[in-house]
């Protein structure tokens, strides 16, 4: 039987006549196959992937393992179609806090085409991609049992400054911001999740140490995925700090040079985390952060005051209604609604009337579905 | 009294009618004020640099020494002009062999005009920038005190391909192919030159070390300098292996950043110098590389057959012409003449006519000067 993943943070999320990933018992998680060159270009990476004997042992853990293509009911409804079968991400994970991390400041290769290359340069020029070589695609953290998770909005996300990046790195590994919205992140789990020999930071700077040297592969438009449990943490345990590769539909050969765009990006991204386990609870951010969160409350139509109820035991947040009018006109209706029996999120309505004229259409798939349920 | 210098492989020459560079007999070196802006960047980069407490020692060294601006004759005959003074970084060596390695995917910043980021997107996507994350923006290897100095063409450097930069690269330490093109480049100086405990590839993984963290500067369209004196090499003496960091016009406050842009293309640059240490007569790029010296003869307009007679008691090449004509109709025509005692190159005629339209003007000022006598 297969559901719509629980913890997706990026990317299409499937639903009632919309396509997105699924997720069955066993823990394999179905990506629908971009019908286009994506698909197969994602097909060949992934085929590729535990034959290359360029890629070391300790790097392939990195990867989600592949389980080939399979023929599935699509989840929008439109009847059989072609997923890719790799490993869900989340599996055994309760309440994971997730980061979806677009590394590099282009997202685009020379050899696409010129239609998709002006789309790229638009996103990355309206993200953080150009300034700090990455972009946060989506997250979730979570908060308690009772306030299920705090999760920005997805364009949101992607919007963010350099200074709220800063700040959503450190609230991130804390445990006080996402109730208090106005406090000062404390860090209380940087040494534990970002530090440590199996903390995150050692896995990127792995990862980095690959990048220096690998020129098989260039990875546009790929993400780093981020994970955790708060709940271990607090608990003393291992709270399962991990990063994973995902979205390979923009891979191309690297042709005898070093993908230095993704290596720019992570190392960016390096140097932030590296910054918040020197000096956890010195919060030089402090002052414009409390101006951040009033962006992400408000000027960016970020979804901050959740008023959630949960429904389900294991503390998903099942329903959700948010009504937030911001500064640049954009007016942003979330409803959730359950109706299956683990607050499995399966009707998700999203009106959005911008100034802009900014149109979400979550049907049309781009390239970003992340492998997390 | 100050003279043309002898060793520039990039940015502006000058010459009679000509602004560009000069130098002193005491180790000066004058760089022609930009004008606008970029002038004042200029200045206000190499005043803060000795008293920034976040270059360290280590690295201060890789900078040029800043004298100050001095008000003198400019080199075109238009007058007093200020100039920056800074370290004549070619002063005791006698034949360098020096490249200019533009460093970088993205040479303009975000906050620069639209039209200069115009400019600058199209040298980018023309040369190996976007590629490799640099280009080599002009080089002039030493071949012999007959011979003098194999010096490409820098619109054609910068346009190398990715195999013909690895070529470039070997060739640079390399002592048979500058005499037979044809050859395979037997990189005999290279574990001298680019190895060791204070070779280039050292100095490199240095810089690369300060890059990691700093979040200073962003140095957009900055040059590393690589320099070194294959007579000294051929000697079994310490070649002088040194690398500086040139070009300071567009300079950007990093506002808490790392210079990922920087970052990424010193790396590409510090993979190919390591494969060529790692395996240097195994050069696998023996076919391709053929066809590169065939392009570098004639498709790109690279002189590469000079025909030199040696007028200086210093092995400067002091009367170089050539005439090219290649296959894209490109003619290019080079008068050396030299009118000083000391083989300083005082003219330089450049006729270009291309089938694309591009005429050099080099009375314009742009921002490649380098620091090299």
């Amino acid at each position: 039987m297969l559901k719509v993943p629980q913890h997706q943070v990026a990317g299409h999320e499937a639903g009632i006549g919309k396509l997105g990933p699924l997720v069955d018992e066993s823990g394999r998680f179905y990506k629908p196959l971009q019908g286009d060159e994506r698909g197969a270009n994602e097909v060949a990476f992934y085929s590729s992937l535990s034959t290359n004997s360029g890629i070391p042992e300790h790097i392939q853990r990195f990867f989600p393992t592949f389980y080939g293509t399979q023929l599935v009911e699509a989840s929008d409804g439109s009847g059989l179609l072609p997923h890719l079968v790799l490993e869900d991400l989340a599996l055994g994970r309760v309440n994971p806090s997730i980061m979806d991390v677009k590394i590099g400041s282009r997202t685009w290769a020379p050899e696409a085409s010129e239609k998709y290359i002006q789309k790229c340069l638009k996103k990355d020029r309206e993200s953080s991609s150009l300034s700090l070589g990455f972009r946060i695609s989506g997250l979730q953290i979570y908060r308690s049992k009772e306030l299920g998770f705090w999760k920005p909005g997805k364009k949101a996300a992607q919007k963010l400054s350099t200074e709220k990046v800063k700040l959503v790195l450190r609230r991130f590994v804390s445990s006080n911001t996402l109730n208090d919205l106005d406090s000062r992140p404390d860090c209380a789990f940087a040494s534990t999740v970002y530090g440590g020999s199996t903390g995150i930071l050692s896995q990127l700077l792995e990862l980095k140490s690959w990048f220096e040297d690998q020129t098989i592969f260039h990875l546009y438009s790929c993400s780093i995925l981020v994970m955790f449990e708060k709940e271990l943490a607090l608990k003393g345990k291992n709270p399962g700090a991990q990063i994973k590769l995902i979205d390979f539909a923009h891979v191309y050969e690297g042709r005898g040079v070093i993908d230095h765009y993704f290596l720019g990006g992570l190392c960016s991204l390096i140097k932030f985390i590296s910054e918040i386990l020197t000096a956890p609870n010195e919060c030089r951010i402090e002052v414009s952060a409390k101006a951040d969160q009033k962006n992400l409350t408000a000027d960016n139509g970020v979804v901050a005051d959740h008023k959630s109820h949960t429904a389900s035991d294991n503390g998903v947040v099942a329903d959700q209604k948010n009504l937030t009018v911001s500064d640049n006109g954009v007016v942003v209706d979330q409803k959730y609604l359950t109706n299956s029996d683990n607050g499995v999120v399966a009707d998700q309505k999203n009106l959005t009337a911008s100034n802009n004229g900014i149109i979400a259409d979550l049907k049309k798939l781009t390239d970003s579905d992340n492998g997390v349920s």
